[in-house]
């Protein structure tokens, strides 16, 4: 018996509006609801990417077990290697820096940034994993 | 152009060897690198499960850009409805509390527990978001 996939992945930030703007119109990601001072959960794919501001969810009043924590997280996106000269010219566009690029031995390139509260965020091809990269979306990767 | 998909979810911990015996044994993920002191890296179906020491992975000196918060993070693994009486019968033969069960009004359930430095993690259909279940495993999940 085995966990078989990550369904949701947290980031913490200190400001939810400069967060949903940043992860939607920069990186693409659809805004499936919010609370105002709470959270911003956002649709990537398959998965959810849940921003919480980390005061809210601290709380040990709501029926959600209290979680919350402070400093720089991380999440790594895939994208596959024919990808990551577009993203740098897309975040080039946006005037987000790009805070590194690494080309890994397997031959996988992973580039990285940072969302606006910190996180360190990171495109990278599944490569670097040894694994096949993805393969091209289709319409039907939008269907739940 | 949008971020297709999570490839690399990141927690923090204060053990690495008790988080690596917890991921693997009790939650099923593959061990794929470790480097002692500083990170545990587990693979949970396409994606990757990061567990940093957070004092050494905000060490600015290296090639990877520095992260690392403190207090409790979240992440939720996949679980259908009917996995999850599976998933409370073997936390419990390990011992390990449920920390809450709830079910939502779109009729998905989650299951929340700790892992051992704090963490909130939390099984749950993918019915909480609105989507199918996952559909069954096959052997072909396993090869990337």
């Amino acid at each position: 018996m085995k966990a078989r996939r990550v369904l949701e992945t947290c980031l913490y930030v200190d400001d939810l509006e400069a967060a949903e703007r940043f992860y939607v119109d920069v990186l693409g990601l659809t805004l499936v609801t919010r609370r105002p001072g709470r959270h911003v959960f956002l649709r990537c794919g398959q998965q959810m990417v849940l921003l919480f501001d980390p005061l809210a969810c601290q709380s040990v009043e709501g029926e959600i077990p209290p979680h919350g924590a402070r400093g720089p997280g991380h999440v790594a996106f895939a994208a596959g290697n024919a990808d990551l000269p577009n993203w740098r010219e897309r975040l080039s566009g946006f005037g987000i820096p790009i805070e590194r690029l690494i080309t890994w031995p397997g031959g996988g390139q992973s580039l990285y940034l940072r969302d606006p509260a910190g996180n360190s965020l990171e495109f990278a091809s599944p490569r670097i994993w040894g694994w096949n990269e993805d393969p091209a979306p289709t319409a039907s990767d939008s269907v739940p």
